[in-house]
């Protein structure tokens, strides 16, 4: 059985080519994508074996979101499927400086926001399982979705694996204040919590001097083992910096910050959610950091939410691979 | 004012390129379709003014909606505008014998479908109009709309313009039983019904030995001026027939059969609405018929709902135009 | 495990579009394909489960021919992986009459070719499966290929799995004799034999006055329980029919002969093997001819050598879908 | 009526993608373009109504340039049709330093380039309107084009419209003496002049130490009540910065300058001045500066010589908005 | 030195994709052609040697015209430079019945229309000549273009070549009247007149009871030695038929008669002009109707102007080569 | 004859579009490259004569590159054809900081690898031929690729013309210690030699302060007329730098050094070979450096191995032309 398991929505992705604004194309690029998945489809890239765990619609567009599942290694064994409901979407639309990109949600009335408590099989899901990943949207989509988000995270720790939680707070689908009174709760179970320094204050109202003070003041507050923040920079739209650190009883893990070229900014939070848990499983926090990092710059550099990259060609940016092209 | 006004809904259109599958896709060409708009469209294509109603979302795929019935001449000042919906979507595969071409919908919670009594103001938009075309979509969407719908042709019959009616049933927007109840009432207001034998049979329950009996019956049951039916023959998906006749006052009015070799069949029985109202308002029924005929064959042999043929291509077509190269 | 498994090569696959000549090509577009792993995936994507068994380099060639028949959902955990041979490939040129499709081929050296005896652990392989499907592409691969082939069938024969057979000659890979000579001793162990009047004569020397009889000498011959004979007429490039019959016992068992229209046939055979498999493993010999015809029907409305047809659409064209749009 | 006319030419604009060179190209991408008809477009997009006036000829390639005036919401009622003459057009090569962006002109013999005096109805065109645009680019088509540029700019005032003009010397089109002496007389009905310091020493050979300077003595020399001047630097192709600036009647308004991540910057001095003449006409010079300067500073950020920016994003910009992804 | 000449335009090609109407279409295929050049072009693909005379401008689409050329295998060091004129283009839109393609010319102002008697070195171009190819469209560019042709005509004579001349009658270029009066001359000089029976009566007002009336009219009237007339039945856009044959002293020469799937029609004319004077000049006129009947079929599965097809695709067609695919 | 002569092999080259990685991708964009064919079209390119000498299959792939180079205005006449061998390939996979760009090569068994010597006929390929150039590619392909490289350098002596070499080591062809060996001896006949300084360390073993001093021991070592050095910086993958210097006789060239933005850095180096032959055949030495710098700069800003820049657009960058859009 999978050793990590995720748990949330995936949505059809699609985007104008060419920095084109949405309202002048007449073409549009689609893949897949969404927070857990993407997390799911890191960890199985890098090596462990994922599963991911969501309700999709029984039409061409759920089962091309669970082709693509497959296509990078996720177990969708224990995927729901419905007759009525629909897939959420969302376009993205690429920006240049002074322009940010954007994106479009149209994510309502989805499938997986009408799960119901009850309809996963959370004890078969989580047999075998080292570690639970869910983020912050699961239990925005809906009440139902966030009792089956509860459930989840109840369901994991009985099964005794780790439970990792990101923030991934999104303000068209919540109130700050709703995200504080759900998921308070949540973080008594929380093994590892990867978030920003912007989503905790806004999630928590925790600030600090710097994002060192709030890793250990999440940490402290909610008594979990591993706070781990990514860090970006953005002196303009197509150039972006990217660092990443973790804190755990009392000691700080960080790393270098890598100079980034922008293809496609969209899901590399995600990606480096896989890439630590990935260096954490099967090594410590300090390799977690490392791997997560560079995951996470190298996802910037092609199109989609999943990241292509493989671990050997990770492994040589974390040596200090250079920028001459390869053959 | 404009001479023709529609009212209903107008979706993205998504389609894979070379008959692909969706679930393979990883490119859609987009547009936009709905048949009252493509009725507009087609309408001002051929050279009467026209206008669309309908309520659309403000953002970037409501505007492309807005934007693309302006590039087609259709006056668009009386659309309504939200920030709360969405906008509906479709996608279509194309089909090659024996696979047939489908559509698939995703059209709920839409802004049109939102609509309320009393949010147009049908008495400034029916100024000058002569008059008003709908399809039996719009009344399906939602009771709301249904009831837009109502209040839509008693404004027209009030500011005295013709009713043009389009039975075009969707089975999944609503029951036979529905469409008939919610239907029946507005015949009493149409003074032309365009249709198809099966949809009339579906709606009203009328069969007949012949297309020719089904006109008559419609027109005698609802005491309709007249009634327009188009046919089609599909000996295979990218091979189909069509023609059309009209019934009024015990005359049938038929045209010639055309061979059509199929690009896009989608919007084709709305440019056939289109063509014949131009022809009707601009000369007579027999005109309509040509035209309407004409003109539909035509948009076959084109991508998109929109109809980009000309008037004199249409003209020339209905003369005999040969199918050797034109230059 | 898996139901079925198949073993054979797969190729990275270009064709330009639009029905360009690959001389004249600017872009091509890209999938994988090889006969036995399209059985695999149409197997799988009918409903059982299935593996596919083959040798592939470690780069992103062969890492997207994992990826793909993944996507499909097809078992790839048994794959061999290499460091040293490149992946096969192949150009498919579509043709318009009076010109005819070609491919050409460019598959030496590669990895599947290298393939040695004892590689593959097929008792593992084998646990649980009900069916073994080989085509004779296979062993015309590569010495070493033809001797793991003969590995593998006796492995499956030993493991009590049926043994499916597809005869499957290309002439560029070996001569009619060296087919003959290795082939022979095979169909002591095939329980299914899937082939064509035209391949039977150039392998075996098999001629008869029609496919009936062609087919039950083979039956009769070799003794084989079935007997699958795949029929394509082509009256133009883009217009061709297709049926199958099976004979098994005395007993003939055929099908309608479906009108097509031809998008890409490449691939269609392989797509009637995995439906009759299919058809015959969940029910008998009629139902996979019936699911085994229509499948392959369906396969060639749309590009690749996958069949992305549901069971669904399968089952609905055998009772006589029709051509129209479907909304 | 429409509060904004403007005057010129619009072409056919075919540029190679992915920074092809022409004579590689096997795919151009098109649209349409036109410095006037950029101007009206912006202003459309903004806000304010506006009208283009033009001449085009009756074909497929006249009727896509009015139908692309259309959906971006410009007046298209008073065109001039044309059966004999061509649409003019152009090339963009896209450019990465060091080789620049460059721009291959076809606008010989094309419609507006035979306009004639007398065709426009000038005082129809002007009912109501509140501002006349138009550029250097217009009478440097031919000498009844700027016959006809002198008849416009009578009429306007004649109908109490204001006066804005674009220098906008092209090299290609006429000498500086021509321009020199063509244009003097227009500035004595101007009261809005846009430029650039390097177009105004090529036209009227004026200097000064900085464009603050230039700008005075523009407006002092000819008695303009508004000299608009933009700024571009070119530190690389890729990265420009922009600004501008205005002096009125003794004061000087300027603006931030804006770090430039170049997708396509065809059109942005055009989209300058329509943000320019919005914010005037709305505001007042300095509202006009800041929206001209955010307006044009967007635009490079998409595709084409249109302006798909929002008033909504301009006032973001104004208001500084971030380089983040927006959600 | 090349065995056959021919002089002549070439225009940029433009065609939207997938059946768009030009108004619709935001891309285009781009490509060259010109009659006398796809001549060229199939005579040097079949295995000739050819030059390609003609006049261009010194921009990136002149050089992309030699460039193509040369990529044919055509000589191009005795075309004509000029930094003054531009080049001609035309747009192709492909056609579904009943809607037949069409082609929209923009050649006015074009360099080889500028062409003057004298620029060329016919005599030098002559050198080694065996075969001087042109045809009705050259002449009827310009005054000029038709002197430079008289020119050209005399020069091969001269040398001792053959002159091979394709009617080609343009309505849109010059009169039927102008057209006999300027050629009616340059038949006393012609060996091989290239013709259609429609042509034929538009230019020289012949006609008959059947083509082999009109050829053998034409060769006695002019004292031609062969007339070669093409036969295209037009069933549907997508299904023609095509045919050939020749009359030469008192023996006509006939073929069978191909159906042929449209991809693209354009050029199929010249290719048959290339594949006869291949077959002539290598064999004789039997040999020449059979190359050309073959070649033009086969031009008509691909898209462009130029035939992409080998001779051994040609031969393998002469012999009755099958539609089914090709491995 | 030509005056430059290069021998070498040329491949089909693939490369996703946008950034994408080889394993996402379902399209590939197509051209051909090779060292001494990028070379050769580069030198034609500039205005010399050029010929290329390869041995390519008789396929739809082997004449596309033989088309290719035609099209480029390269001499294609002395190519050998084989029935027997394949085409090389390779994908290009565009990156973007930190990820490098990236070349995977299929060039395994191709029909270059097996040229053998006494196959190509110097003595007339060198008639009349001033320079030869070839690259260290070539006699790593094979040991009879090495013999024939061999042959052809004595064999260019022999004939007067001068050699000239690009040292271009890859590292996948062969190791450091049989590069050095076979190319030694091909030291005492190159006149030019063109490389970098981590070449010269990796194939030589010769490293110095500086990249002056090792052109100077390349020089002094090996009595080499003439070593030219390209530079390159990395400052990231979208930005580099570019420059070059030579030495000759004591007397050091070098030039400015161009800031890029990289479109496609893949064929740049040949293309400084192109440009440093043109100008030292037809000036001098300084000339050389400056033609190949600023034509190599050029390179780098558009898509292919070959070169489209004009000489015209080389010479304006050499005298300094700006940034700022040419129209």
């Amino acid at each position: 059985m999978p050793e990590v398991v995720t748990f949330g929505e995936c949505m059809l992705r699609l985007s104008p080519p060419d920095f084109q604004r949405l309202e002048q194309a007449s073409q549009l690029n689609i893949t897949v994508g969404g927070s857990e998945l993407n997390v799911a489809a890191g960890v199985a890239r890098l090596g462990l074996s994922s599963a991911w765990i969501s309700r999709l619609p029984e039409n061409p567009l759920g089962r091309m979101v669970r082709n693509k599942a497959r296509e990078m290694g996720v177990d969708t064994s224990h995927l729901l499927w419905t007759k009525d409901d629909r897939l959420g979407l969302y376009f993205v639309e690429y920006g240049a400086s002074p322009r940010a990109s954007s994106v479009l949600y149209d994510r309502g009335m989805s499938a997986i926001a009408n799960i119901q408590p009850g309809e996963v099989r959370w004890r078969a899901v989580f047999e075998g399982c080292r570690l639970f990943h869910v983020s912050g949207i699961t239990p925005a989509l809906s009440d139902s979705a966030a009792a089956v988000t509860a459930e989840a995270i109840t369901a994991a720790k009985a099964a005794g694996a780790l439970v990792s939680y990101d923030l991934n707070y999104r303000a068209k689908l919540w109130s700050q204040e709703k995200a504080c009174q759900i998921q308070t709760p949540f973080m008594n179970d929380v093994d590892i919590l990867i978030t920003t320094e912007e989503d905790t204050e806004r999630v928590f109202g925790i600030t600090g001097q710097d994002y060192r003070q709030v890793a250990k003041k999440l940490a402290d507050q909610f008594k979990i083992d591993v706070v781990a923040i990514t860090l970006r920079g953005t002196p303009s739209v197509w150039r972006n910096t990217w660092s990443a650190l973790a804190y755990s009883n009392g000691t700080f893990y960080d790393d270098v910050t890598y100079e980034i070229e922008v293809v496609d900014r969209v899901g590399s939070g995600d990606t480096f959610s896989a890439g630590f848990l990935f260096g954490f499983l099967t090594q410590d926090i300090g390799r977690g950091v490392k791997v997560g990092n560079a995951f996470a710059a190298l996802k910037h550099s092609s199109w989609g939410d999943f990241n292509w990259t493989t671990l050997e060609e990770t492994e040589a940016l974390i040596k200090g691979a250079g920028l001459r092209i390869v053959r």
